[in-house]
């Protein structure tokens, strides 16, 4: 049974020196910790999601079986549950929501995670794209706690081009006079359309749409390509703009060495990951692709490429979106990740 | 020496059936015609280009060689100098321009060769981009005329990513309030922005940014990336709104199948090139991406796939963008072309 909490951060400075006024985590959890709390596994959300989206992950008899694992599911600041634009209160209310970093979220999480759980060790950390982004930021920032990290279509640093391609899906989503600066009260919602179109050209891939896989996708029917682009704009939609725009600055913004121990030294960040790390691109993913990752993988001792070969881009790694044969992929690296670091 | 020409088409019927009253085309010719009219090289422009963009590639020592060759370049439609919705009068004036094909500007283009310059034959039609298509389509609507083609980065159907990626940057433009419909007194400076901002992440690959390649793009310097964005912006925004707008429809509806002789059968159309062609995608196109050409060129019995191994994605096939080793390769490609196809 998944039990959902919310954790009050209190003011918690952010590292941009801003202070975020009664902040909190929204979280979930599935299973129940064991007496050592030695089977906590931390699986953060990603870009639009929420604890709600990573449940088609967690199953008895998947990697993330909650009849054995305590899984816990710390909500993304901005992601309308946690602190974000659509739920603070002025000063920070709206587009004056103040940059939070991968590295802010990790901090708070670890809050969570040592407050709430009094963990001590967690299993292993892994996530799905902007999720993936934070498992790195924990083996980078809390090592003596991390037993390993299974980072999903993410990157330890925002790449030039995933950076060109947010601040795309940003731009075609303000220039929508609708918007207002953030101050609009109905939804921008032409704004909504171009970020979701634009959007939806780079979650899949060419070939998943040579395909008409579309016509099929998330569980669904759709009869023509149009169809599915208004299903993308729906999906969108249901989040709050202002909301949608603070997780593309968080995204933008992470990399692991940008924090006082490393000082943008990338190289040496990553080669400080040293517990068991299987990191899994997909072969299509246009804004992740596997490149970036064997970049980064070649300074990681302890760690495993592991390449989804799979057409459906990016969203290979988004569970209840990506075909069975993507989640048992995954599952398998998962759970050869939880054997190698131990558990 | 390159001499500039109009030819006035008339009153000129489309595809869609609508006629363009006082239709004409604007181009350009370089290098002069044999006494036998058998050294016409047909170069068409592509998306946002003129006449002018084509002349890095023609030169004298280079595959277009106008002391060789008589190399005619004729304008696009909507390009703002062939008939356009920028200067063209009511009714067909800004928005209101009809659709028009690429299987449209082929039929133009053919008079422009028979009429102005009395052709019965064409060494060969190369083309980078909407040009390629352009090709495609010449050898499928003049099979008699055309001795070879040459398409690079660019396929004979535009696929279901490719119109989705142009949908967004579509969008992206219209979704600013300034657009008015298409009825601006100033040009839509923010939708332009976010258009080109979309637009930079498609047209050069992951790599040509993660290796900062933009910062010595086009024979400039930019220090930022910001910087480069900014001149890809002034870039497009040299063009009218509604013109950039115009050639995306076309774009978006490129299709040698879509006419009367093959009422969509993509399969037949292809299989119908019986002359020479070497078909040169870039391994990272984006959007052309090379898998689109190999399906196409698996159906046409005397064509070579020659992929053009290169980081700098699409505009690989660029002239005056692309790096000096990506010209002298499309530059084989051309002269093993002319030499197959018997010029």
């Amino acid at each position: 049974m998944a039990i959902e909490g919310r954790f009050e951060l209190g003011d918690f400075e952010l590292q941009s020196g801003d202070v975020l006024k009664d902040a909190f985590l929204s979280y979930e959890f599935h299973g129940d910790l064991n007496a050592d709390r030695s089977n906590a596994i931390l699986y953060p959300t990603w870009y639009a999601g929420t604890h709600e989206t990573n449940r088609p992950a967690i199953a008895e008899g998947r990697a993330l079986d909650p009849s054995k694992y305590c899984i816990i599911v710390p909500d993304m600041f901005c992601n309308g549950l946690s602190s974000s634009p659509s739920n603070t209160p002025p000063p920070h209310d709206r587009a004056r929501f103040p940059l939070v970093t991968p590295y802010d979220n990790v901090i708070a999480q670890h809050r969570l995670c040592t407050e709430v759980f009094d963990l001590e060790r967690i299993a292993m950390v892994a996530g799905f794209s902007m999720s993936a982004q934070q498992a790195f930021h924990w083996a980078v920032m809390y090592p003596e706690m991390v037993a390993g990290i299974a980072p999903i279509c993410g990157t330890a640093k925002t790449s030039p081009h995933n950076w060109l391609f947010l601040e795309g899906v940003k731009l075609a989503l303000q220039t929508d006079a609708a918007w207002v600066g953030g101050e609009y009260e109905e939804p921008p919602k032409e704004g909504l359309r171009a970020f979701s179109t634009v959007y939806s050209g780079w979650a899949m891939s060419q070939t998943f749409y040579r395909e008409g896989l579309y016509r099929t996708a998330a569980g669904q029917q759709f009869d023509t390509l149009q169809s599915f682009l208004d299903f993308m704009t729906g999906f969108f939609s249901q989040m709050d703009a202002n909301d949608l725009l603070g997780m593309v600055t968080t995204w933008q913004a992470a990399d692991i060495s940008d924090n006082p121990k490393f000082d943008g030294d990338l190289e040496a960040a990553l080669r400080s990951i040293r517990c068991p790390a299987i990191v899994m691109p997909c072969d299509t993913d246009l804004y992740f692709p596997p490149e970036d990752n064997r970049i980064e993988v070649a300074q990681m001792p302890e760690s495993e490429l592991r390449i989804i070969p799979s057409v459906y881009g990016h969203i290979a790694g988004l569970p209840g979106f990506a075909p069975p044969e993507d989640d048992a992929f995954i599952d398998q690296g998962l759970r050869d990740l939880l054997l190698r670091a131990g558990s």
